[in-house]
């Protein structure tokens, strides 16, 4: 079975990756006939938040070993991910997007992604396969992809858009159960949480996403075997 | 908008909630047109289970800290639960629903529940409200429901089945894309992940509960309104 790569950073919206996406995500890939495969950074997250109170907490966790908590266990180091292996990339959001994956939380445009994240996703867009990002993660892809002209949208909101904008990408205002298609650069993007107040509503977004994320790859599958 | 309240006992399948099976669940709550509260005991959990290697950690959570993290930051001490607020209450199962809800995985027909947990479910109970449990949950359900004859399924595993009939429940085998109803005590459980090995199969099962607890109580409005 065709498969799919989830990069996950952790579990919780906080400090780590968006449970309902992630879950959401993982569900609309078995649909559409995919299986899926969880990868995370084995590194320590730079914060751990309460979720019940927001506040810092004085404790270590790693984002791998916390993400297995969403992969039920069935999870491999980011740098395990051989881009040969897989149809696609899926990038759910969450603050870990923000915080863990990249640094944009606290760097805005001059963020940095974590080198082995960027290698990953460099060697899918080089090899033309489409890779996927929702909520607040599609800023680790206008770090990577800017320089590529990459539409992409999360959401609405102003002040974020610009910072994604002055890394080079193309900001597109959508809804959160709306997605942008960047047919140049195979790259799909949904707000999720950035705008969505409710599950049903995200899940309409990310189910677009990961249909067309399935659709890319089988259209590049049919245009391979007619050439 | 009516609302179903979701217990949960933490975030993870090892010791905690599992949290496929508590994200679906309230993605099928809002799809069948309820809201959904969550709520989690705020006791700290007996154990925390590393979900990369499977040992236990040297560490304190609490179990309503890190249901937070799956509720998003939006959930309640189960001590604040009042059922006549509520249309019904599920269970989503992970390890924590035999370990931090009750003390099924040490004890087995022996198990006691939490007390704050129990009162609760016994409310909803005599208010005639339906209830709800998925995966290794029935336990709970075994223990409190066990001398009214309940009917009820976690799969087809023999020994646990056994040790929820010598609890005094009538365990039916299912598969993980099934429910048993037992319309007598209004209660709806499924197999889920006792038995499930993909989440599409998993999330069949569990809307069928959803579905089957909110006609349930749609039936009940009716009646009401009808005498």
């Amino acid at each position: 079975m065709h498969k799919i790569a989830v990069i996950l950073s952790g579990c919780g919206v906080m400090d780590g990756s968006e449970i309902h996406e992630s879950v959401i995500a993982l569900l609309a890939i078995e649909k559409e006939g995919f299986a899926y495969e969880c990868f995370a950074p084995d590194r320590e997250q730079p914060k751990v938040v309460n979720h019940l109170n927001n506040k810092l907490e004085n404790e270590k966790r790693n984002m791998l070993v916390e993400a297995a908590r969403i992969a039920r266990g069935r999870i491999r180091d980011v740098k395990e991910l051989n881009p040969n292996d897989f149809e696609a990339v899926i990038l759910p959001g969450g603050f870990g997007a923000a915080c863990n994956l990249s640094t944009f939380a606290k760097d805005g445009s001059h963020a940095s992604v974590l080198e082995e994240v960027e290698k990953v996703l460099k060697e899918f867009h080089k090899q033309k396969k489409p890779i996927g990002a929702m909520c607040i993660a599609p800023n680790i892809l206008a770090k990577v992809f800017g320089n590529n002209d990459v539409e992409l949208t999360i959401g609405n909101d102003t002040s974020t858009a610009r910072k994604l904008e002055d890394m080079g990408a193309k900001h597109i205002d959508k809804a959160a159960d709306d997605i942008v298609l960047d047919n140049k650069n195979l790259i799909v993007t949904t707000p999720a949480y950035m705008l969505g107040t409710s599950l049903k509503e995200i899940e309409s977004g990310i189910t677009k996403l990961v249909k067309a994320i399935t659709q890319l790859s089988r259209s590049k599958a049919l245009i391979q075997n007619l050439s």
